[in-house]
Formats: C-alpha cells, structure tokens, sequence
C-alpha cells in the first residue's frame, strides 16, 4: 500500500488532494494510505485519513515525520505570500528553513536505510518565483527574479530539492501552481486572495472587494486542476525532467474583466453588481510584479492539464464547492 | 575612511583584491581601511590589512563580523565546486548556510542601528548557477537550473542576498564571475582548476595535465578583471540594477585548443609540449554541465570590463604573478 504524506493537509489544496486520492487512487494503488498534516483541520473536513498536528518549524517534528519513511510526500506547507512580506522571520523560518530541515532529515533516513528507502517528494511552488519585468508568455527558461520575500523563498526551495534529488537523496520536483482559483472558504492573507473573492462571495449572495484594476492580467487554475497537477507529479517519471524539476504549469491567463465577464454569463449582473472597487496600493504593488501569462510547454509535454477557460474554472467551483456553502 | 571587510581574503582573489585596493583606493577613499576574514593566511601574502582568522559556519564569528558595522563587505569565501560535489554537507554548511548567518547578523546590526547603518555586500556567485542544455550564448535572462551543488548554493545565495537588499538591510549584488584564468599559484579542488594548470604550469616549465577534450569551450577572465569587477561592483549605483542584483559578467569565451594557441604564441612550442592528455571522466562530466559563452549585456551596459582576448589573460599573468613563481 502507497504510503501518503500531505503536509500542510489542513489547507484547502490539501482537503482537495486527500479527497482525490481517496477517490482516484494514486498510480497503481486504488486506496493510498494518507498521513495529513498541519498545525490544525477543518472541522468540516475529509475524514478516513489519519490526521497529525505539529508545527514544520519544529526540527524534532520534521524528524518523525521523516522516520516514518512515507512513500510520497507532498508538500504544500507555506506563509502566504502577503504575510511571507509583512512578516519576514516567519516567511523565511516556515518558507525556507523547514524544506531545508526536512530534506536533510530525508537524507538522514535515506543513508539509515542503507540508500535504498528514497521518497518522491512534490513540492508547492509558486509562480511568484518569476518577477517583472516579463515578456509576453513566460517560457520554460525564463529566470527566476522574485520581488517577494515568498517568491524567494520558493525559488530557493526548487533549488535545494533538485540538487537532493540530483545527488539521489529524494525524489523530487516542484510545481509551480497558478494561482488557484476559486478557492472555496473564506479570504486568506495571500495577496492574490481577490481574485477568488470576487467570484467567490457573489456567488454567495456576499459584496467584494476588488483592490486592483480590471485590467490586471494573471494565471488561473482551478482547486480541482491543483490536486490533479499533484497527484499527476506523485507518479511521473522524472527522469523525463533531465536534471530541470521545477515546472511552471499550465492554466488560463485572463484578465480581471474577463473574469468577470464570466462571472456574469455564469450568475448574472445581479451577481456582478456585488463587486465593489476599491483600490488598494499595497496589494497593486505587489500585483504589479506578478506574471500575467505562460508558455508552459515542458509541463504540457509531461501531461499535466487544466482548465481551458475561466468560464470552466468558476463552473468547478459551482459544481464542487458552491452547494456546501448555500446547504 | 571606508571600511572594508574581505571573507575569504585569504584566498588568490581576496589577495589581489586587497593590494587593488591598496593601489586605487575605493570610490573617492585614496586608501580605505581593510580587514581580511579566513581560516589561514598565505605567509608571503598582502601586508598593511588587518587579518583576522576564523571559520565562516560559526555564528558567533558571523555576529562579531557584522557589529564591527563595515562599510562594504565583500563575501569571496567558499567551498570550491569539486569539493563541495564530494563533500555535501560541508559544502551546503559554508557556501548556503553561513550566507544566511551572515545576513541575519547583518539584519539584526541594521536593525539596532535605528535603520540607519546598510553595508554594501558584494558576493561573489558563479556562472556555475547555469546547466546545460544552453542556448549559444546565455543571455541575462535565462534561467538558473545547476548541476552541481555548488551551482545550487551559489543561486539560493544570489536570492537571499536579493531579497534582504530588496528589504532594505543590506545593498547587495552579486557577480557571477567567469572561471578565473591564469590562476597563480598551486592547483585547487576546484574542477575548473586545469583551465589555469594548463597555461600556469608550462609557463613555469611543469608539466600539465589536461583532463578534458581540447574541444571544450568556456568563459575565462583574469584575476585582475576579477579584482577590477569587485570594486566596481562596491561603488555601482545599485538602483541602476532594477531589482535584478545578480549580474553574470563579461569574459572571453574560447576552447581549450584556443587556450593553447595562445600559449604557444606567448611562450613557443616547448611550452605547449608540457601539456599531456588524461581524460578524467568525473571532470569531463561536472565541465560538461557548463556554460561556454555568454552576452552578458546588462554587466557591460553597467561598466564592468573583462579582457579582450585569451592572450591578453596570459599576457596578465606573466606581468603580474609569473616574475615571483620564477623569482
């Protein structure tokens, strides 16, 4: 039996990816064995999983998670990006410092298994890795400049796990997500939160708040593509990769208006009508030096998929995650 | 009076650093005050510096650097790439681990001071931060994706260094210097260290041996270019850099056979009869990781300068350091 690690399993990629792989299975094994954890869980949340509370920061922690030699790993733990800026200790301690205490815990495990115990581990990364100025469509060998302290630190991450795979430690690659979209729940400290609230609250009846221009350009994939793209990464060959494990995804590049355009199709000008602007200079500055579009040709390549419109993005929401909420 | 503080000046640069510094001064300082960091001192090595020893990973080291508040801080010290491909743990504790000691101390010193003390950190990364495959020549835009550890630590340096600038606690950039040819002196762990053995060796009428096909193409400058990029760099308007504070430098691109012309029209055939062929396939594997040109458009447009031709790089090792090999 596939033993399954979600760290960071409390979130709400996490819940999507746990209730996938009970669903679909992983790979060959039609019902993974699959460890959460985080340093809570929703009440509400997916049961048949065995749930572990702890903080990542903690190297002591780290260190039986890493003895229990799970067979993938995935890691989704992380400061968002809006707190990872205000609050830069915690964005590097939780961000950084903890992927590189876990890897040298694995290796640790690896050698003790006498090297024959090596853990696929598949890393969240972000698309905050790639800061502005940018060309038309980001293609797979654009630099990495961050202008965050979260874009940084995932940058930094994608570099340690290649170079411990490299050397045969672990068995990793980094995905560099979309920003996912419609997150069901509540509004996190992300900065790139709006652009799921103002689909996300008038759906639900609620206003919105709309701290940026429509014009702003971005990168899109639904929950359900991000727990696809994850489970698809837990069992590629990654020999495939050659030695460049960090991939920048496929997703649907639209601009504000547009989404809200679908919005309207979707639910109707009532529905638009809750979205209110007001803008915000501290989440456009931050907005501003994010990518707008991709080439993403290497991921596309390997197999990974998502959606091909916003119009279908907000219909996973519809069908997913909208009927709990009005239940 | 400027400040100076040199990590790893007790190495070949951090040596011709300091006598450049002694010769030109710094900026508008006709002789800035300069403190040397490094385990151990060449006897016969640059005099009229305070030279301090000590090792790099400890953090009461670290800490005692940064409260001494010096102006510019250049940071050369490192694990050579060979050595940190054997020698994993070494090479992450000196070349990542004590970047991010250092940075801390230097955050927590700019902190006490009421904001107001921000040191220039000049570091010297590498153009081993690149993999193959490559384009014909790397472009200031292209990814980092290294093959060797040494490569990855250099990268994860260049964005913590980037981000703590970018915060405010330090200005920071970084140089990716060529691979430094004619090296004085004895052979290093480095696995570039045949690229100088070749020229150095017969020049002082050794033999040489060359562990890779004369075919071999690769990015060269001299230890006086070397010295001349890290001054530039600690007075270099770093607004000028936009954000993007880690800078591959121009060089010389050339093969191996090219290398050896020019030796031959330097010193005659004799001399180039002191090379032998021994392919080592461990080298011929990390070399062939490696860039061989570049069109580093962004380092030129600021200023920095490299020789013209591989001739001229010898040319600046028989002038400078071939009369005390033979003296």
């Amino acid at each position: 039996m596939t033993r399954v690690l979600i760290l960071g399993g409390g979130g709400m990629v996490g819940q999507k990816l746990a209730k996938r792989l009970q669903s679909e299975g992983l790979g060959q094994d039609a019902s993974p064995d699959i460890t959460l954890f985080d340093m809570a869980f929703p009440p509400d949340g997916v049961t048949g999983v065995t749930k572990k509370t702890g903080n990542i920061t903690d190297q002591a922690t780290i260190g039986a998670l890493a003895a229990a030699r799970f067979d993938v790993i995935f890691h989704l733990a992380a400061i968002v990006s809006g707190e990872a800026e205000t609050n830069f200790e915690k964005g590097w301690a939780v961000n950084m410092m903890s992927m590189w205490h876990l890897l040298e815990a694995l290796r640790a495990e690896h050698d003790a298994s006498g090297r024959q115990w090596m853990p696929r581990l598949v890393f969240t990364s972000s698309i905050a890795v790639f800061g502005a100025p940018f060309p038309e469509k980001i293609g797979d060998e654009f630099l990495n400049a961050p202008q965050t302290s979260y874009g940084a630190q995932k940058a930094i991450c994608e570099l340690m796990v290649t170079d411990f795979s490299r050397k045969g430690y672990i068995d990793g690659l980094s995905l560099r997500l979309p920003t996912i979209c419609v997150r069901p729940g509540k509004p996190n400290l992300a900065a790139s939160s709006f652009f799921s609230g103002i689909i996300r609250e008038p759906l639900n009846g609620v206003e919105a708040i709309l701290p940026v221009p429509d014009t702003v350009r971005h990168w899109h994939a639904s929950p359900r593509s991000a727990a696809g793209f994850l489970t698809h990464a837990a069992t590629l060959d990654t020999d495939r990769l050659e030695g460049r494990r960090a991939l920048s995804l496929p997703g649907i590049s639209c601009t504000v208006a547009e989404q809200i355009e679908a919005l309207r199709r979707a639910a109707g000008q009532k529905t638009v009508d809750l979205i209110r602007s007001a803008p915000d200079p501290a989440i456009m500055k931050i907005v501003a030096g994010w990518p707008r579009n991709f080439d993403p040709q290497r991921a596309i390549g390997l197999g990974f998929q998502a959606e091909s419109s916003f119009d279908e993005i907000i219909d996973v929401y519809i069908k997913e995650d909208l009927p709990k909420a009005t239940a």
